[in-house]
């Protein structure tokens, strides 16, 4: 079957699943559960396979464990198909209807895209977290998981499309281009008209190569130049445990802190205080000139400092001489994910809600936060940064558009 | 001014924009309808010259059509814009809200995209629609009108500046890239960061161009190739109106007829009346072999035909074996904005709303309904056929996107 081909089929195979019963397709999910625990040990030594390739051509420590697999991961992926069996499904879901003076009846539901592609790196948990949420949202999932997973990503898929055909839904609903190497990536984010959206995950760099080459649209996710700032009037003995659990209580995340703007008033206060709780945490400091006196231990922070998302425990601080200086930089260096403003004042913590323009913005509150759980939303696709469709934690609900269906009985315009 | 500076200025004006009060931006939009009636001559004045230009050049008597503005059609769009002030601000509507376990009150506010840009040709009036509709929604705007229009589009932009300016709104919430000729166009499908969506207007071609071409997010809107399907279980009497009120009400309209698809069970019947009824609102019948038998007057349909958006007095029909086959046709040639099936039977009428993937699907009624007006959305961007984001009658609301605002009194993540 070559990429056309098999493209196609999973564009046939769109009817069945926007068909497909909540019951029928709960049944697709538990049967891949079920899969996943029955085939650890064929999961592994695929993962293996993988994971000595990857060490043999130099992947980073970082991506090795983020490609392995074992026995504790595998059924942590079980789990989590589970949980969006319990999840609502979105799919025909009434937005708004009404009956016009005419007699039409008119009504707006929710319906699924038809085909999500995916394209991600060395990241096997991505290729059952999709495909379950597509399951689960009627869509047929087309996924590019990359050279470095191939073997791991070739027995998943053989383990959904088992649970797919148990529910006696297609098994082309969810399909691989991993075959067709980098071709498989480029046709991808050609296939207007077979792909309905393209979302990347991974790094910064992946993403901006699929948001500005692909020809599908895409939801850009992920990617968080997170910033907190501290107002003149915050409260330090609050401000600490927000700044520290926004850096150090998973770092390597997209909501987590990157960049601390104090205001001049309270830095005095504040960073001393705050250095050696970070430095109790083993976070590196990176200080602007006037922040790095009151700050020990810190280093000089550089111009590129600020555009820099560190994913570890490492945190870039800056003092500002005002609300608008601070707002000034956000607007600068955003990436537009989670802002969060520390402060007793109202008038300026509702300025920074309304002229911080980014998916989530806080008042007195760790970015952690910003999360399709906490946020009560179930399980989540992704953080999405930008505007359009979806913005902030994206559920199963953002997995689908709607249509507009018209009853009528005849009715013609005059 | 270049170009860059230009769309940095529009940038900058989305914080004034987006913190607009409703009577404030209603104010702005009464002065610029009070403007368009004060300086009808200069706008005319200057539409000659356009369509002076456009004559020498060759443009199409239906282009030159299109381009001109008279008394009674300037009057036209300032009582448009002032339709605009009596709808609903979409700006700060709460979407979903809570309060969290650990006391975080979480709510989804709706807020402007920022920046919209439009790509058009030739048709003033979109100049004043979309500056209008961006004003009302908190949004700046970024017109590209093209060089047919290109003298008429100045005097209305700065028109549209005074409304803005009477009301203490930055002018440079409405400027064109008019003066930058093609380039215009090309930095503003390239302007990621500083234009937050695109919207074409104007001819496929446009807007294929802009689809495939742009890196900043899209909306497509418009290209209807229409269908109506007659099962087997048509009411006769019912049917014939509605396509005919479906082909010829407006013909040159994207929600306009294009192809009749009809059962061969009721063809025998349908289509000797039906041609007589097109012919008397002298509609050019293209039918397949097995229809023209019975359609007398009409030509032969060529595989082109099945594929064109005629726009005009011509109508494709061609007769089908099934539900099946027509599902089928529809799938391969429509553009996925409006289809309407005639039918007495639930079980059809169901599958076809079903399994029609349009942006709007209907049971018999007339195509013309699709429409923001017709179903309650007041003033329309236009029609979107894609799935992201909108789909369908676009209204204000789809001119926003949204915002998580979270207060919060100290809660970190544990």
């Amino acid at each position: 079957m070559d990429i056309q081909e098999l493209l196609a089929a999973s564009k046939a195979a769109t009817v069945s699943m926007a068909g497909a019963s909540t019951t029928q397709k709960n049944l697709a999910l538990e049967g891949i559960a079920k899969e996943l625990e029955a085939n650890v040990s064929e999961i592994i030594a695929a993962n293996e396979l993988d994971l000595a390739a990857g060490e043999q051509s130099g992947l980073s420590k970082a991506l090795q464990d983020r490609l392995r697999l074992d026995a504790q991961r595998v059924k942590s992926l079980a789990s989590a198909v589970r949980e969006i069996i319990s999840l609502p499904d979105p799919v025909g879901d009434s937005v708004q209807g009404r009956t016009l003076a005419n007699g039409l009846m008119i009504q707006q539901v929710r319906v699924p895209f038809g085909v999500i592609g995916c394209i991600y790196e060395a990241r096997p948990n991505v290729t059952v977290d999709i495909a379950a949420l597509a399951i689960k949202s009627g869509n047929c999932a087309v996924l590019r998981g990359g050279s470095a997973a191939e073997n791991t990503n070739k027995v998943l898929i053989s383990v959904i499309q088992k649970g797919l055909i148990g529910a006696d839904l297609p098994s082309s609903a969810v399909v691989t281009v991993d075959p067709f190497g980098r071709d498989g990536a480029v046709e991808l984010m050609q296939a207007r008209g077979l792909v309905d959206v393209l979302i990347p995950r991974g790094s910064a760099n992946l993403i901006h190569t699929v948001v500005t080459e692909s020809k599908v649209p895409v939801i850009e996710t992920g990617d968080g130049i997170v910033h907190i700032f501290a107002d003149a009037s915050a409260n330090v003995e609050l401000a600490i445990p927000i700044i520290v659990n926004s850096k150090a209580q998973r770092p390597s995340v997209c909501n987590s802190l990157e960049t601390l703007l104090v205001h001049e008033q309270v830095a005095a206060e504040l960073l001393p205080k705050l250095a050696k709780a970070l430095a109790e945490s083993s976070v590196l400091v990176h200080a602007c000139e006037q922040s790095i006196a009151v700050m020990p231990g810190s280093i000089h922070a550089t111009e590129q400092d600020w555009a820099t998302e560190y994913l570890g425990l490492e945190l870039s601080v800056r003092t500002v001489k005002s609300l608008d200086q601070a707002i000034a930089h956000i607007s600068k260096y955003s990436t537009k994910h989670t802002e969060s403003i520390l402060t007793e004042s109202i008038a300026n913590a509702e300025r920074f809600l309304q002229e911080i323009d980014s998916a989530v913005v806080m008042v007195n509150s760790s970015t952690r936060f910003t999360d399709g759980g906490e946020f009560g939303l179930g399980a989540e696709v992704g953080i999405s940064t930008q505007k359009l469709h979806a913005r902030g934690p994206m559920g199963l609900r953002e997995l689908t558009s709607t249509k507009w269906l018209v009853r009528g009985n005849g009715q013609v315009r005059s």
